[in-house]
């Protein structure tokens, strides 16, 4: 038996009562966004004859996710990450901004603050017996000039395809770091090849994912924030070409400019040059930004992450 | 600028494909709901042109929610559990069913397995100094007669409104009983007048509720499940007449027939006779309850609960 009352009067009054629009007092943008939470929620529940046992399941699961702090990975997971991205293509779309390096999701594992270098850094600690990984290229405007003083922030996972911070067996900032750009706009680094990421199995995330018949995986991937005076910030990603979950990522991150090819390299002349006795990898990667146009365009999102003030 | 892309066919596909409705696997509908609150997300997203910041502004809200366990104690702060009870109301009149004592919201603070006792109990541990409360009533049914070996299980919060288990200063099951009532139906119990709550000054939910300019507070109150073979369970609650906030309740759970009067005593017969010292307090309160028409409808509605297995 589905009753509704949500197109009542008294239901519309109780409503606005409850998210605060016939007080005074408090934020009025909150108080719209809360009504309209409101509203749609009451709709899911009368459209779909939500049972009483199902809302509590659901209570109880956002006690469970927050519990774990897995808001952030879930709303990758249900592609709502993605989806603001697709909305942000659509306004550059709208304001004819094109080209360049095309943004995805940052995911929920940042950590701000990294160590910074110039030109080029080492990301791993050497405890992790990974291949090791050489990646290179330049950061350009969108004329194809170098752009000297650009800064790459750049995170990775391991390879148990966990990262430092998040997983205290690390030694602090592993994996991640800043590079700036030399004059001719390039940045170099060493680390090891990452795995795929994949949730933590034991979690709400992967427990509501498997409910819906999905994985929890992730390719392997390289995160970047690139920022530079002047210039739009950007927040992406190379995923590594080959991997089996490239076009099945559950967060919905691969776009296809952002498909990195990965070498392996065991020529025996160049692996005494680097002093190493296994191949190693290398990929070489180029990133394209835009020139600002509002004050905050050369500011990275705002979003409550780990270790920033 | 507002951009919308939820119409777009590829937008569809995209939300279809997250929901998990184009694989066989998992449950269908768990996918179904997904898919409508995935879909609903994304209007609000458009129609109130959420920024970036907005959306993960509330993401962290979240985690922060679930790491303080407030999710239940927020749905009842917005309404929704209030609003659960109003449909329940509207089905029981689609279905003819009227009469006996109103339903109003549980709250997110029963623990189960309180001490059982026979007609009588006293809840307090006798380490709050309030106010003592006599509190006796029947449970009847629909035509008046008495049930007997009905289970009223009663819990309510201290003078400072805190509930013993989430309160870890107080004794175990502190303010918590089961009693059975005897053959005439009756029940009572000795406790102490409880003030009223207050959700936690510095918890999302209060900062939440602070923001729409409304504050946490509820009356006086005193929770009670119901229950008796052959009749409806009963989540209600009785909120005590002459309390400040009786008709300004944050979770919405006061009804008209709800509110118990409250009378206090200082006959010094009465006093020497009870052996107390100071003025009590007395409410007399029948339920009465509804015959059961389907085989759950004698049961608590599933809920993750503390304590209960």
């Amino acid at each position: 038996m589905t009753v509704k009352i949500s197109h009542t009067e008294s239901a519309k009054q109780f409503l606005d009562e409850a998210s605060g629009l016939t007080n005074e007092a408090g934020n009025p943008r909150l108080k719209e966004v809360i009504n309209a939470i409101l509203h749609h929620t009451v709709q899911i529940i009368e459209n779909l004859n939500i049972s009483p046992e199902e809302f509590w399941a659901a209570v109880n699961f956002l006690n469970v996710l927050g519990a774990r702090g897995e808001a952030g990975l879930l709303v990758a997971g249900l592609g709502l990450e993605h989806y603001l991205d697709l909305l942000l293509d659509a306004k550059d779309q709208q304001a004819g901004i094109e080209g360049g390096t095309p943004r995805t999701i940052e995911g929920p594992l940042y950590v701000a603050g990294a160590p910074m270098y110039d030109n080029e850094a080492r990301l791993d600690d050497g405890q992790d017996p990974g291949t090791v990984l050489f990646m290179q290229g330049r950061v350009l405007d969108l004329a194809g000039q170098p752009l000297a003083g650009a800064v790459v922030d750049v995170w990775h996972a391991n390879t148990h395809g966990s990262y430092s911070y998040f997983d205290g067996s690390q030694s602090a900032f592993n994996l991640r770091r800043r590079i700036v750009t030399d004059a001719q706009g390039h940045y170099r680094f060493r680390s090891i090849v990452p795995s795929g990421y994949g949730c933590p199995p034991d979690g709400p995330t992967q427990q509501l994912l498997t409910g819906i018949g999905r994985h929890g995986q992730r390719p392997a991937h390289i995160h970047f924030f690139l920022s530079a005076p002047g210039h739009r910030h950007l927040t992406t990603q190379i995923n590594l070409a080959g991997d089996a979950y490239l076009h099945d990522d559950f967060a919905y991150a691969t776009r296809d400019e952002l498909i990195a090819e990965i070498h392996f390299n065991d020529d025996p002349k160049e692996l005494v040059e680097k002093g190493l006795e296994n191949r190693f990898a290398e990929i070489n990667f180029d990133f394209v930004l835009h020139p600002s146009q509002k004050d905050d365009d050369e500011e990275c999102r705002q979003r409550v992450r780990a270790l920033e003030k």
